[in-house]
């Protein structure tokens, strides 16, 4: 079984195929991302498995759907395209990063799944919008192709009541929705399943601690198999500090800026969720990699915004850790996870109480996947990568074979 | 030497008079609260050491100076008062709730003082004001008296730069002072060095978390002697869930409200800090007394204040052991935090993979001042009833010393 994966911003498109059909070894055919889509051209940069180099190129994308169109060329290209006449997949599975309290897995597109994504875009403003962009897109390119939606939110709506509700007045929750409903749980679930399997334990009776750092980062606290707290709320601003978002903060600090410095609602969404976090603070970067250089050779904006960052991952890790009543694992994901060495050092140098003891030698080693903890450390730790379009493509495969079945 | 402790909200006057002659026995000799200030008539309530009985009186106060002179005459009061023809105190110690990054000690009031406590205002709308208009009431009554504040944020100046800062950019610190402040500080200061003195251990190497726990809550790390973290942050809405106010919250929800339901900040600020909290969650009472009773009874919204309350709570505590490497004791003071026995074995019940050992007999006694963990346990759990008034008295003591001896 052939997926294409396709992963929409408001002016990217990200897209991944995959051939499923040995399940153990899953098979990368071809890879592209469009970028700046809906300027008067388009940046576009395609890799296939029969060739060994990238090919960058200029297209024409004003839109999501020529940029699946560019999509569509490229995979259809005498030379660098995989398929004669016709794209010969079996469905398209598209990231969607909310899914409210509608989807607590993923769902195969109709028109009622189409209308309860457009229900979401109230809390998802940002990113539902550009989601739906690439379904319609697909729907117009690959007509009566299956369209799967995936969403960042299913694996969180596990979380039980006195987990996912604010302390605000419950009609807030009742009429308006309003609650924690965590992101990256495509990430979360796949870095979670895989450290059971190497672990060789039981994912349904583990205790485990994903940590997903990356530019936009979140920590997960995963109970025997399911989703029980996550760090991102309403919104992806909540949680740990991250590349340029505050996480965490007094909630006063919002009307308090905005009345003293004259902020609109606009320009205040922009200062807590673009100008904030690890940028805002260091006033130098949201790459960590830079922060990092800067912080050795002494800045000391640098060093404080790298102390915060990895304080408040440490608070989180401590207070999921008391939430489960303890921990089997925990796992670091994502850019700044899988390879940041001495982050991962500094996060566990204060949990060795907690029962997590690193070895050096380990966390500093080559491998991609690895454990970092001693033998015998109470909470292992472990390196996993993440693979969120991979995970996507199995999940969309597992929708359209229930369909089959079903149907 | 006598102190005269002042704790003025915006329509009340709470004081006790103490004689601290005797360091070791400290002697409450009278006390009384002067509520609906500014109104028509104001009830007065007052009781002293001469008699078993309690005083309830109508008086007028429109303002804090006739609050403070409806205190000096019961107190020179022929038969009630303590004294004949003058007010015998050596000084008046006020709590005064904001003193932003000025204070990390209490202070003898001179204009400079005032001036920053008025600078403080823009932090402390609610607070600083009464606590200023205290001040000015008593030296227009008591013309020459030194007057100390004792500030709710000194104990929490210690916090080092990474744990009191925001997310924000940084200029938010430099240009605005936002940053976490934290309250509470005159209690969670108290009853930590309290705990080490019951534990007969050095209060300077201990790590201590304080639960104070009431209409407010707040939690504290006490790390060698010194505030390291505490959960309240620019104002006291941050961190866990209270009797009215939210706690940790999405900072995006502030915005979300406001755009989707047309609130004005002003409404806002109320809902988030009179409306929400266990009041809010369970559409009863902020009185956790009447949470615990309804809860009991089988109400569901009841029991999921009860829950959320608790959740938070031992959140916080497992992010406190783990910022702080480890923890030795926990402290529970407040009105929950002395009282609620099954609160306290709630939160404790998830603690035990971090060491903290309940013993259900210890927790369930009547002492007032006791460990409620096993022998053994590898975090010490205590119950410790806060004295914030004894504590003020005290500090405002060491101040007025320190000047008289520095001439």
């Amino acid at each position: 079984m052939r997926i294409l994966v396709v992963n929409c911003g408001s002016s990217s498109l990200k897209f991944k195929l995959y051939d499923l059909t040995a399940a153990e070894t899953p098979a990368l055919l071809a890879e592209g991302l469009v970028e700046e889509i809906g300027r008067e051209k388009s940046r576009f940069t395609y890799k296939s498995h029969k060739s060994p180099n990238k090919l960058v190129l200029e297209v024409v994308a004003k839109d999501h759907t020529q940029a699946v169109s560019a999509m569509k060329d490229a995979l259809l290209h005498p030379e660098h395209g995989l398929f004669k006449d016709k794209i010969e997949v079996d469905a398209v599975g598209h990231r969607v990063v909310h899914g409210g309290e509608k989807f607590s897995n993923s769902a195969l597109v109709t028109p009622g799944v189409r209308a309860a994504i457009e229900e979401c875009i109230a809390i998802a403003p940002l990113h539902n919008p550009p989601n739906l962009a690439g379904i319609t897109a697909c729907e117009t390119i690959f007509p009566g192709l299956p369209q799967v939606a995936v969403f960042d939110t299913a694996f969180h709506q596990t979380m039980p009541p006195h987990v996912f509700l604010y302390g605000l007045p419950y009609e807030q929750y009742e009429k308006f929705h309003i609650r924690k409903y965590g992101f990256h749980g495509t990430s979360h679930e796949y870095v979670a399943r895989r450290c059971a399997e190497l672990m060789k334990k039981d994912f349904d009776k583990l205790r485990i601690i994903t940590c997903h750092m990356g530019n936009g980062s979140s920590i997960t606290a995963v109970k025997n198999g399911k989703s029980f707290d996550t760090s991102m709320g309403l919104t992806p601003l909540e949680g740990v500090v991250m590349g340029t978002r505050t996480g965490d903060m007094d909630p006063a600090v919002v009307l308090y800026i905005m009345d003293r410095q004259k902020l609109s609602p606009q320009e205040m969404n922009t200062l807590l969720n673009s100008k904030s976090g690890v940028k805002g603070i260091s006033g130098i970067s949201n790459d960590m990699r830079q922060i990092m250089e800067k912080a050795e050779a002494g800045n000391n904006r640098a060093q404080l915004a790298l102390d915060i960052f990895v304080y408040r991952i440490v608070k989180h890790i401590g207070a999921y850790v008391a939430a489960m009543g303890g921990a089997d694992a925990i796992v670091f994901t994502g850019g700044i996870g899988e390879n940041a060495t001495t982050i991962r050092a500094k996060i566990l140098e204060p949990l060795a109480f907690l029962g997590a003891e690193i070895d050096q030698v380990r966390n500093a080693s080559d491998a991609k996947e690895k454990i970092v903890t001693r033998d015998g450390s109470r909470i292992a730790v472990w390196v996993v990568p993440t693979n969120e379009e991979l995970s996507i493509a199995q999940k969309t495969k597992t929708i359209i074979e229930s369909q089959v079945s079903a149907g």
